[in-house]
């Protein structure tokens, strides 16, 4: 049994709120066991020069400094943005993407802010799960205000992470969890079961091709309950 | 009478979570109005070179992208703290330190992070009163763990603004007033009234020795009933 | 009796030198003692995104790295602009905006570089009190070359400090005095005796209503003395 | 049949020259088609703070501003790393310390160098497969001056990607392939078939299990090949 | 006679190899003795803000982290370019515009990136005369594809360092001879023995005006051999 | 005949202050013309990490935003030295080693600040020439201190600079003769009349030998006068 007596397929208490800040187009503070992310959505009528036709949704992670169990420097303070803060964005930025008809979203750039107040975790999943969230709520609202005439999603899109601790493999790993992990596989999914964004590592060491399949069922499992937690809050779609 | 019907001198509805953060030495949310600062206070075993003897309290200030009414660029992507969050920190700092023993403290360190969640004026100032409340709660803990005899702190320190806004002057301006203020004055007391930080300008026009003594009275007021808050939630200090 | 030899309420000598560089359309040399600021004000025919009508009064502060008793690290070696510099130029900004009709200044950004040549206490305020005079030498320029029908300038304006020094309050400390206070007061204020910035802080100690009072009417005199000699410099504003 | 008349699961020609760079420990040019990566080993005798017992392995990657059909700003005109490199050195690093015996490696720190002169698609699983030779060949150079007495490997280590385009999953894929993908996966692997990491992107549309089961296959295929090649350049680890 | 047996004004073996990038619209890598410089032209149809009519040609040099004895770090890490490179780029840059009629170019900039792979001495001089080559054979592109009607270039160019090493003047420093030179002289020439450009530096000791001439006179032997080589490469000029 | 009236080989009028900075070890104030540069030597305790044995000596250019005809962006603002800055202060510092026995100097680092208040051409060479001065001062200081037995300068060193304007071999010009000038070449040399450093570039147009010797010749005569002042002001170097 693990540490804070889930079984090795149960999820953590997830908790969301919604409209945890008032001025943002979105906004949720979602909680996962220890680790909560406030996502904020943030609409703006122009692209970026990359983009021909269409809009854009992009995202931005970070981490306040003592969101950790010990302070870290501010980003700031060190002139440029931690590598591994500028991969997370990048992986929750294509992950939304994934979610997105760009082309009825129309002239605008979506961005989510994914700010990690306390991290214990599955930081950058639980962004996927919670940006998903603030960015259908902008969408409702832009919709509501008859810039939109439908939601351009496509799909619900939540993500989750497994990992091999002590040769078992589990669902959603803590970070007591996480640092004894040998493996670890993030995976970002819609709601019928098909993958978006997948990275496994093996950080304690290699994993074979069954590992991986296991793994990748339990995200599975994990992703079609937190899908079903995004509908009972945002609604159908359409 | 004002917008959101308070009287010249009353302050917005102050509410104070304590333990938000559970990783960080001392935590408070502190929320005026609809102003939320999150406040940590971390504990380092080591001080600055420019310390010879005693300890240090510092303080970093920041606002998150989505704090206000329209999105800003976080400051790593332009590679520098903005000027604004670079002033308001020091302020914090020395206010803070205006309150400790620095002697006392021993050779630590404690950095009071103040991230505004949401900003609808007067932020620099609840990052002083939330603040002293962080770091009086991390001085607790020391001395609870026996690693300081008594806590090392010389008085209650809070902060406050006042302005005059349509010719009135008023205490505890939101951000709507803030706007429109001519002239708004900060000021950071002790619970026996005396004046640590005080910092007045004349944003619409110069303003008179009378107006300005009126100012720091209003906010001799707020200081007393926010001093009165701290009590109720730190205790006695010694 | 203070080390040099002034009263309480004494100014150190004031010397400045207009057309201290010949490119600038506006310049001047100004000394406080030992404190030396070159002012140059530069003009030009757009402004910032953020002004929609009106012209614009900008400065930026600097110290040379061998300015003071021991040589600092410059700026850019740091790759930012010290957080000191980056408050002290806003707060000179700001005041000299105060002396400005903005809208009568027409299209134009006025930038005033404030470059301590040598530092002996009092630099900001010094460099409002010079940069007062290299704005106005840069109007009346304006104005000669028929750009501008008239100065666009409401009031003079200059700053002085005010400490409490052995429990004493003075003025303008120099810097051996300034490091030795125990409360420290900054005040700019325009010709009628108005105060346009106030910044005071309890580096050693918190300070009574009363002690404010008594530095203010302190800043009061030397600012009174300031505008007498800016008025001899460009004389009449209109 | 592909652009290039290869098949489906057919690598593009490979090419590696040892000993590319005179001056580094390790160092080889590896070239798959048109892609050119030069990979260089460089020994210290340190490590990094976070080391804490045995050695260290890191990897940094680069392009060439010319390396591609435009050519891009370098990253120092920017003043930071592009995420994009950051992400993909921080998979390279992690791939090769998934090779190493850290422990025995003892206190030293490896640094590979991957510098894209050409990029026509793969050029991070490239630069692992040529990393990984430039590594071995400085570990044999460190072992025959008898600073070690074997070679701290625990296996050979190459990446490959593969993809889906216009619905069929394809090995190896160069640029123009690439960038018509709906789906694209990365995988480093172990000699004996395992997965060190696995990095899987739905670019242009989600994917089911089936595919990635498919594209994992392709890549199992590819890096066996690739091992071969390894171990032909580099011999037997021990 | 010398460690490489060259005698004193015998330049090192050169080898030019054009074409090693594909996609540059010039490409070249040029190798004298160990250092080898890989030279790219780009074409942009714009040209920067300073320049009113005609076009530009403007060139970067960079040297990879391990192109030395020992491993330097990437300039990005440091946040800025090394001083000794942007001195560098600007010599190659003005060296590049002295050969060429940047009227005649028309609205265009040429960009040369100059990347040593390799530095054994003599790099930046290497980097003009490779630098050259990649920008002719962009010309010659430009007129073959009708974009221009000559190549508008006035004169070959070509750079060669020399120095006085035991107190003989030596032509093209190996980097085991430039660490031991008194004094190092580089130049830059035309086809006819005009300069460019000419940097003379004594690190040892000073240098009278007869060792000058020594010196100089080598260099012109050498950048005539080495004009001769560009003209067997690029051919006519017209 | 020139503008100012100056024969082809005249300087312009210099004029040096001492003791400009009364903090800095050494200080001057040198003047060539319009140009003025403020020279301070700062000494520390202190070398490099590169330097094995003996002391240091180096330099740092600056210009003020307003020096110029037009305001320049400050290099801080930029995050970035100037590239032009950044070769500058190479050049004085490699000169200004060169008349220094850092042996005999010990244990220090002498920094010599070059801040450029006004630009009117030749401003490198001046602060060369000035630089030296501070930095004599500063030895001077050390020996009648007692922390020197006798000064470490093998030679008195000055720099200037000479042009070709409509054909026309030109000593020390001013931006207006340096801004037409086709050639331009700088020479730093010791008191008998040897080369430090050289550095020519042909900017309009290629320059022959003959009139490469015809400027080194003006130069000569220029630096010949300048060691003269020097050696009024610092006395024997003993």
């Amino acid at each position: 049994m693990r540490k804070d007596g889930r079984k090795n397929d149960e999820l953590r208490p997830v908790k969301i709120t919604t409209g945890f800040s008032k001025f943002a187009e979105g906004s949720c503070l979602i909680e996962m066991g220890n680790t909560m992310v406030l996502c904020n959505a943030s609409v703006e009528n122009k692209v970026p020069l990359h983009v021909k036709s269409g809009g854009w949704v992009t995202a931005e992670y970070s981490m306040l400094p003592r969101a950790n169990r010990s302070r870290s420097v501010r980003d700031v303070t060190k002139l440029k943005l931690a590598p591994r803060s500028a991969e997370i964005q990048r992986l929750i930025g294509r992950s939304l993407r994934g979610a997105v008809d760009l082309q009825r979203l129309g002239e605008r750039t979506i961005t989510i802010d994914c700010d990690v107040l306390q991290g214990d975790g599955g930081t950058r999943t639980a962004s996927v799960t919670g940006g998903f969230i603030a960015l259908a709520l902008a969408l409702r609202k832009l919709r509501e205000q008859g810039e939109l005439d439908e939601m351009p999603l496509k799909t619900y899109v939540s993500g989750i992470s497994a990992g091999i601790v002590n040769d078992e493999p589990m669902l959603d790993l803590c970070y007591e969890e996480d640092s004894r992990a040998m493996v670890d596989l993030n995976c970002i999914m819609t709601a019928d079961g098909r993958i978006i964004e997948l990275q496994g590592t093996g950080e304690g060491r290699p994993f074979s091709f069954e590992e991986q399949a296991q793994l990748l069922s339990l995200c599975k499992t994990g992703n079609a309950a937190l899908c079903e937690i995004q509908k009972s809050i945002i609604g159908e779609l359409g």
